[in-house]
């Protein structure tokens, strides 16, 4: 299946990125030459989504591998875990950050015995790898996916996890995708998703380029659309797996999910293995990042609340296992009870 | 109790209101002379809230009545009956711009006997009185409603069914000023309620005027509120409620209803009798507005989706009478089975 946009791409030097924050208005690509970079491109939401944050760490760590200029190999070691340090601190919600980074580190470690050159080739080799992972459980998790979705079927989404939320075709969506390109007729409904307009800016810009029928909708409408049997299945991407099934994603997620119970509609959870953090028996231990009051106060720049006020921004909420119908992932579709035996 | 915002005001010959489509940013208070005035402000959202609808259509219909150039009563009546139709064809959704104006044509059947001047004289009474009606439940309203709330408590609302929905102190907020004033320690969440955020531009305001804790949240964010016990009660407002309670509320209510229902925590719903509409058996017969998809689309001018795409609208929904606690009324608080008894 043909890519819908280059979300990410690693260009032999730096790594290009559609800078998020200006989509839909403007898509513009930004090159990232340092970890720096790479990290203030992480904070600011210019790149997103789980897995291509991800993938977007992890080249960070190999820019910054690179430029680090001591010949002694302690340091050399020193300094990767330290910018490894750093890059974690970014974000604290999704898991595929951490994954990414320790994986690099674990390939560090491995060959330690090589010269710093070799490692750092390893190091980017590793990178790529990981890169096409993602593209390749983009298009199992479509296939498997596919599977689920009737003609005719409604599906609702919350948030982006598109194309723009990994190095291929997305999770959430990718069976969809692939669903229209069997010609089954599908019609997505698209939470528009407070307080940074996810799925407004980047799940309707890429479904529309996509050529997908699409509606957008304000968040609090989703209830009323499922009450009118006008929503047939929902499907959302994760930020954070814990092993029992308990799930982050975006704040509003949870919502949707209770929601979904409450009318007896098919709740699924699409996501990488990297996604799926086996060290969390359930979802208490994840980190809920907070983030600024004023991404609720401001919209593109205008105030849209009294000065000097209260607002709890929580960015993800945890949708607990027993809300969730299964999980599609690159190795099949699972039920909660089913992801422990995926950790061997 | 003190008044916190005169939300519009009768200045014998022209109807003074706050303009809400510019809070709260700006605290502009605007003239409306005429009954085109009036429908226009009605339209725009300057003025909105069931109540404060409902009141402001009944003085526009005075304005058109005055206005009246013909000495034939037959004539006179004809365009006051054209201007009711022409205010009632406003908004749908609201029963108590139907109720203010079907109330005003009584009145002119009742005194048809008289001369234009002392009609036109009763209907001016009748408008000061329903606006002193309207007064006095927000009074009741908050007595009865008062009672649910414990010391401590932490209530949630969602849009504005505040002092700037009536002549009062509101509906849903009403009892929650009194409880404040009688000394309770109250916390109030305010959804922000997209698309049009009555809940972070109106509701967050006037309760910050009043000196109410208060924190503002994207509607996305209830739930997970609601998860972690931080909701003891959720109050709001009504636009019209059928005879079985069935209540038409701003969009996003239901998904609030059920997600109480779903976290146990109680739903109730503050209105004037003005809002019940004791004509339809349930909500099926409620006609549900659907508003223009730039609501949705941009905000401040800011278009915050890709152009040229399908929004899905509705200005309300319907909470079905079986998620609904209670009714908090001017004459007492009602299980929705006891509502039928309150037509005689």
């Amino acid at each position: 299946m043909e890519q819908i946009i280059q979300t990410l791409s690693w260009k032999n030097g730096f790594l290009e990125i559609v800078d998020q924050s200006r989509l839909p208005l403007e898509e513009r690509h930004i090159k990232l030459f340092t970890v720096k970079q790479v990290y203030s491109a992480i904070k600011t939401l210019k790149i997103r989504g789980a897995p291509a944050i991800g993938l977007a760490a992890s080249f960070g760590l190999f820019l910054a591998a690179r430029q680090i200029k001591t010949k002694n190999k302690d340091q050399f070691f020193s300094l990767i875990q330290k910018n490894a340090t750093y890059l974690k601190s970014c974000r604290p919600t999704a898991y595929n950050l951490f994954y990414g980074i320790d994986r690099l580190i674990e390939v560090v470690k491995q060959n330690i015995h090589l010269s710093m050159e070799e490692i750092i080739m390893t190091m980017e080799k590793e990178c790529v790898k990981m890169f096409n992972e993602d593209l390749h459980s983009s298009v199992k998790i479509s296939e498997f996916g596919e599977k689920l979705i009737r003609d005719g079927m409604k599906i609702l989404t919350h948030c982006n996890a598109g194309a723009l939320a990994t190095s291929g075709i997305g999770t959430a969506l990718a069976p969809v995708y692939l669903a229209a390109k069997r010609n089954k007729t599908v019609e997505v409904f698209v939470d528009e998703t407070r307080p940074v307009l996810q799925g407004a800016r980047l799940t309707m810009w890429e479904l529309k380029k996509a050529g997908i029928k699409c509606t957008l909708i304000c968040d609090n409408m989703a209830g009323f659309l499922m009450q009118q049997k006008n929503i047939d299945i929902v499907i959302t991407g994760a930020d954070r797996i814990a092993r029992n099934g308990d799930t982050a994603n975006k704040i509003g997620t949870y919502s949707v999910a209770v929601l979904a119970r409450f009318h007896n509609i098919p709740f699924y959870v699409a996501a990488p293995m990297s996604t799926f953090d086996f060290s969390l028996s359930d979802g208490r231990g994840i980190p809920i990042e907070q983030r600024d009051k004023t991404e609720v106060e401001y919209i593109g720049g205008k105030r849209i609340a009294p000065a000097d006020i209260d607002v709890y921004n929580p960015a993800f909420d945890i949708t607990p296992a027993n809300l969730i119908t299964g999980f599609i992932t690159e190795k099949g579709i699972f039920r909660p009870d089913e992801i422990e035996n995926l950790t061997t």
